[in-house]
């Protein structure tokens, strides 16, 4: 294919992409294929020759969308938003045509140097303290990890690094091994999985800490200081706190206000995981949930979740970039450039796990400017609106409650009854394919999370949902004995 | 921007992108910028209400491209190649546009299926041995990292992994820091520096095993036996050996038929990251190059490189699945589902560092049809014939010299003479502007690399870049003492 035949490609594509979008709603939100259905549907092999283009597009009804989750219908309300929008998708039709791979300034400055901009404004946007903001002579900055995980994990790694080095510092015939082997890392037993994952990976002790619903599932104070004190007084040595402002399950916020001057003071690094409610601190309204974060190292969350910022874009910010780059730094010949040792310079490939990288942030300036300030705004207020639409539904039916605070975009909700009559429900929910959610675990009850997740859920589809939740509670309740 | 604007604004898009790469030849291959350059240019913060679109695509111009390192140039020479082509930007458009988070199965099942039968389709164009294919019922299969870089790290999670489960199951008392503290890794002097990253994150000893010119900077079966058992002696457990076909400084390739027994009598973990150079192996000519590959553990290389395929896609290959998954799992109920247990699916969560995943197995299958294996295969002899035209005019000139093999798309060459000329002559190359190439140091030498990386170089290409390099190699003769 040359580019003749690609601008008309391109613009077929396009318009297939329109018709997708405009239509999703027609789809069958959780496909109804077994596992296993789509090898059968293709060969088994790659053609020797080109197949026509004609025949590829042909078989993206026939064989990919049957077993799409389509994760943009406004009948979507399972895990948690992924961003789709239009400015951010011509963004990345941009930066896969420039397709430069920015692991050092010198292999697309333009790559590196947006990238530093685009944190500083959405950092702003955000009000973090000036420490989290690059500027022309600040010691921290952003940078885009690839997803939220990846973040918890950068963190703890350059942690554990500046845990060994302080340690080695008074102690210098210590083994590293034997300081590795007493480090303990902290975190609430509703964050996410993958920060119990980066603590596999990087081989530390991680401990969960419990958290009560008379609490709103937020870890206390309290509680972290005598874990911290009961773990020292045992020889270990606390060097990280991984704070959550979202939780997964009931979008849960930790006490970071109290939990971080307890971490300053015991020189534990402590990150914030705000993977999801991230976005929503834009507005003046909800920016209070991050109070707090001047007590932080570190401070993540996912524009590719709620800021209409395609996947991947999880944007992390540190107060001390030195303490990052320390943890990974290597500079084989390959990879050095002249202004390497200026000083005004990133070489973004030392701020993550990976070496190549996208120009991701091509899609933040794209969607920062096409939707300004107050369009982001909007679309987060709305949502949060359409979640307080749905509890009121569910507030006025004696039948159900409310398993946590509504705070944001996502409420938890359950059968008053059993889990089992709360599992069916479900699973009758799933299985009629009109709307789609996933369940969680609060307190050993077994809830349904409703998250707002599509750009175009309209309040008619919440009450659309609402009467099919309703109606299939009617029926499971009638069939289950109470 | 609703979907109507889209169409327009994305048909504008395509026509900008086409412009873009037809005419690319016309750019400064490499940007004449400072840093800082682009801070200057933009607004400090995002604007509350939203621009023009007008406004935003002046800006690539006047911002963004004076800073780009044009990578798909046909005078872009440096580090590896990195893929560009058509069917694959039309692949990722469509990707956008589901935005799927294929984080498990029931996420999106054809994100996970398409996947798996890419990497089946790919293995089987690499005639990977039958224990790498997934099949209906094999135990092995392919996966799609981001970066070679997290395939290395994720083989050796796997390899640690697997180290402890072994030597806790003959001592079930031992402490596991005291096992992982034993753990010795292993890799070529000449590695990627991404595979002493992944010891350092890993937290485990990672040694380089020593390389020399006369053996054309292989690993030797029996340089490795000798660590081996130098390690055992002294009390170390070796688990893991990172087996490179195509270093990044000269393309050497380890000689995996020798280590590869050594390994596997060892039970040591045998990764082979093959990044630039695997994609040559669907010819059946370099294929040879692969041949140990029964030996391996795991196998990755990019096809992000060098087969096409936009980056990100790195494709890995693993002998058995359950050794990853059980590196990771981690199963919460917002992620169960119900085909979790039915042994048919792949949840690829558990297969990589990240939770959440594009749909990246389009832009393979696009590729793969589009080009077919004869395609792929018609590009790749392009490049290596251009190679071979570029060191036969190397070879000609009596000051040059030819610095390692070339096997493939890579030419290492220098100045006979001391490195102060070579570093001269890549500084004066690489501030003309009209050619970009990065160094290397081979036994001490420093050496330039002249890497094949446009889908669109030429001849013409070829001898103009010769040209200028003789050009200034004798007004760099001329200056400099002898």
């Amino acid at each position: 294919m040359d580019a003749t035949e690609f601008r008309r490609r391109g613009k077929e594509m396009v318009d297939l992409i329109a018709d997708y979008l405009e239509n999703i709603e027609q789809r069958t939100v959780y496909p109804d294929v077994e596992p296993g259905y789509l090898r059968s549907l293709i060969p088994e092999e790659a053609p020797e020759e080109p197949d026509t283009y004609e025949d590829v597009v042909k078989d993206i009804e026939r064989v990919i969308m049957p077993g799409v989750t389509h994760w943009h219908s406004p009948y979507f309300y399972a895990y948690f938003p992924t961003a789709n929008s239009f400015p951010a998708m011509l963004a990345d039709m941009l930066s896969g045509a420039i397709g430069c791979i920015g692991f050092s300034w010198a292999a697309s400055p333009a790559c590196t140097e947006l990238e530093t901009v685009m944190m500083d404004w959405l950092g702003k946007m955000l009000k973090l303290p000036e420490d989290f903001i690059a500027g022309t002579h600040g010691q921290g900055g952003g940078v885009i990890q690839g997803t939220a995980s990846e973040a918890t994990l950068v963190a703890l790694l350059a942690a554990r690094c500046r845990a060994v080095r302080m340690i080695l510092a008074s102690d210098p015939q210590r083994p590293e091994t034997g300081i590795t082997s007493k480090l303990v890392a902290y975190s609430s037993d509703q964050a996410h999985c993958s920060v119990e994952r980066a603590g596999m990976i990087a081989g530390v002790r991680m401990k969960k800490i419990p958290t009560e619903q008379s609490d709103k599932y937020a870890v206390q104070g309290e509680t972290l200081r005598r874990m911290i004190q009961e773990d020292k007084a045992a020889g270990l040595i606390p060097f990280y706190f991984c704070a959550t402002l979202g939780t997964t399950p009931s979008c849960a916020f930790d006490h970071i206000t109290e939990l971080g001057p307890i971490c300053n003071a015991e020189k534990i690094w402590m990150h914030i995981d705000a993977a999801y409610a991230g976005s929503s601190f834009i507005c003046p309204e909800f920016r209070p949930l991050l109070n707090g974060i001047e007590f932080a190292d570190s401070f993540n969350f996912n524009a590719h979740k709620w800021l209409l910022v395609n996947f991947d874009c999880s944007t992390m910010w540190v107060k001390k970039r030195s303490d990052l780059i320390g943890a990974f730094k290597m500079d084989p010949l390959y990879l050095k450039h002249d202004h390497q040792e200026s000083g005004l310079i990133t070489d973004y490939r030392h701020w993550q796990i990976p070496l190549g990288r996208r120009f991701r942030s091509l899609k933040m300036w794209f969607v920062f400017r096409m939707y300004g300030l107050k369009g982001l705004q909007d679309y987060i207020r709305k949502h949060v609106e359409l979640a307080k639409e749905f509890e009121s539904l569910v507030r006025a039916d004696q039948r159900f409650e409310i398993s946590a605070d509504v705070v944001l975009g996502l409420v938890c909700f359950r059968l008053k009854g059993s889990n089992e009559v709360n599992e069916t429900l479900l699973k009758r929910i799933n299985n009629g394919r009109k709307i789609h959610l996933v369940p969680c675990l609060l307190s050993g009850q077994f809830v349904l999370r409703f998250a707002l997740c599509a750009r175009t859920t309209e309040s008619r589809h919440i009450r659309e949902a609402w009467q099919l939740i309703t109606q299939l509670a009617e029926e499971v309740m009638q069939e289950l004995p109470h």
